[in-house]
């Protein structure tokens, strides 16, 4: 579907971004349509919530892989089990429900478990799969606390297993380049990043809207991801934060947050300013400003379609399936016996600073980030 | 040179603009080209400070005013005195230096006092020019302290005479537009506003860099753009605010702020945040995110080619001389005897929030905003 033909070298080049980026992002194959060279190598994937993410992204992604299959699904809603063992030839054994779930020890078709269940559900199933010898890539945010994705990254390290979190955007060609870009002072010296991510939320009755569910709302779903772009961006952890809250609508947003900003140092000197909504559409960039210039990415956290500017000239990237790159990564990194670049500390880090946050929300004071 | 002929109505209206607002930011005539029935009517005004601003833009404004005519400066470099008067045909007995400003009062070529000093000057100069008899504008910020603007709006109460801050973007058709496309819901309900203004400052001699002359650094000079912007669109005074600086470069910074985030909160629950800074380019704009769309100014604060984009759809405006615009309304206002809607007390509303900015970075913590 994608070609590494359309890489525009020169141009790419000209914007600041090195060759070496280019060819690490391309060799990857995620967007280069090579096949897979022996399908019996593919590691076999569980995935666990069958909800519109597993349906419409991941499932699809997972038959974009070079390394990966989709080979068990674990669900909830029995309805579903046919259905998607017919439209993606799943056996009949290893199809399973979140009571009879720990029988995937034994299932020789599974390595990995994805788990893509509401926030509220990952500590129990990373725990599980982890129990049940399986390797867990699990969605964002990581967990409802900094304390549960300490025990998850203790129960993947007691099991032996590799435990990553689903951070799609650091697989992109559109981050890598950016964070490339950056390093390599396309812009001069990095002085300031501004971040946001939100959304118009609909159905009123979703789990999202759920505190029980969801941990948090626009911070733990969306807000992540520009925390996650400005750590991804400086290399560093934020020393501090400083945020606020506004709920505009208290109905509907009840439980969870609706719209927070907040503010970030890094100890580079760096400062970073953020925001996150559940109650407006249009917010989805990432610009960093620096001495000589400045980067941009808008929309920056979508599926597809993602936009790189820098110092005003559009970097003609190619785009690709984000949960491909991710899971391709995984895999790689399991049979390479290496952590994952994403792995629970990387989710731990994230939950540190969103808790972080809503602590500086109740306390109206700069609130420093614990350490991971 | 500019006519309203170019006026693209349908595309303005279209854009949720409305037609009142089109008629009267057009009958103004900044940029209708009208000029003048009877120059005998306009008033005088003595230009205090001939530094940069004055002679690249207000000077040259000045000579586009329907209602004022450059009448007498003020100047503390003896070589200027001749090269201004008889650039622009200044009597020789209407030109004064900063000793014997005072004798201005018995100047009857002189009705408005325009201060275009560095900010430490202001509070001195605002009561010597109202207790020689003569209205004032004085640039942006106000003064160096919330103190003084109080005291400055005394002085000027109690001579009678009529004070104005010289918040040139709130005569704009972009500024005026914006403010009348949210206000009627063109994008839904505001529910965030996001606004920066910086750029990277070149010769570290400069008295911007003296906090003895400028009071502060980046958000005195061009952050307050930001914030003027925030409060013109709510219509609303922040309730409380919580700041954060960083430095990069401690030598060029080593007296005034070099960068500053901030976040506001506003009565009616709309957040703001914001961001300026000393040290990089291309930060210049306002976004108002609301529930059914967004409107934006990049670049929203330049002197001229400011650019408004509402729902995705670029307005097109007529470009127009944001000082000319701000004299003219000043000299209207005093003939017509009604206080500026950018009077003294706008410019006190500001420097409470800028004190409010720089005890939040003090204290690390959210600070209530000071009541005007």
């Amino acid at each position: 579907m994608h070609s590494n033909k359309n890489l525009p070298r020169r141009d790419f080049l000209s914007a600041g971004v090195s060759a070496a980026c280019v060819a690490s992002v391309a060799q990857a194959g995620y967007f280069s349509g090579v096949p897979s060279r022996d399908a019996s190598k593919k590691l076999g994937v569980a995935l666990v919530g069958l909800g519109s993410l597993s349906t419409n992204q991941i499932a699809p992604a997972l038959q974009k892989t070079a390394n990966c299959r989709l080979s068990a699904i674990v669900t909830g809603t029995p309805d579903k089990e046919k259905k998607w063992a017919d439209k993606y030839g799943i056996n009949s054994g290893s199809i399973y429900n979140y009571e009879n779930f720990d029988k995937i020890a034994s299932d020789e078709n599974v390595d990995i478990v994805y788990i893509v269940l509401p926030n509220s559900m990952h500590h129990e199933f990373t725990i599980r799969a982890a129990k049940a010898g399986k390797h867990v890539l699990c969605e964002k945010p990581m967990a409802n606390s900094s304390k549960e994705c300490r025990e998850m990254i203790a129960a993947c390290e007691a099991a032996n297993k590799q435990l990553a979190i689903g951070y799609r955007c650091q697989f992109t060609s559109h981050h890598l380049s950016l964070q490339t870009a950056v390093k390599g002072k396309a812009i001069g010296d990095l002085k300031m990043i501004e971040a946001g991510f939100g959304f118009r939320i609909g159905d009123p009755n979703q789990w999202r809207l759920k505190k029980a569910l969801a941990g948090g709302g626009a911070l733990m779903d969306v807000g992540i991801y520009a925390l996650q772009a400005c750590r991804f961006l400086t290399g560093n952890e934020p020393i501090s934060i400083m945020a606020q809250e506004t709920k505009t609508d208290a109905a509907k947003f009840a439980e969870v947050d609706e719209s927070i900003t907040w503010m970030m140092k890094f100890p580079s000197g760096i400062d970073a300013y953020c925001s996150t909504s559940y109650n407006f559409n249009g917010l989805n960039k990432v610009i960093a400003y620096g001495s000589n210039g400045l980067a941009k990415m808008d929309p920056a956290y979508s599926y597809s379609d993602l936009q790189l500017e820098i110092n005003g000239k559009k970097v003609d990237l190619p785009q690709q399936d984000h949960f491909a790159a991710e899971l391709d990564d995984f895999a790689t990194c399991i049979r390479e016996n290496r952590p994952s670049k994403v792995s629970g500390k990387e989710g731990l880090r994230d939950l540190l600073a969103i808790e972080a946050i809503y602590q500086s929300i109740d306390k109206r004071t700069s609130i420093d980030v614990q350490k991971a």
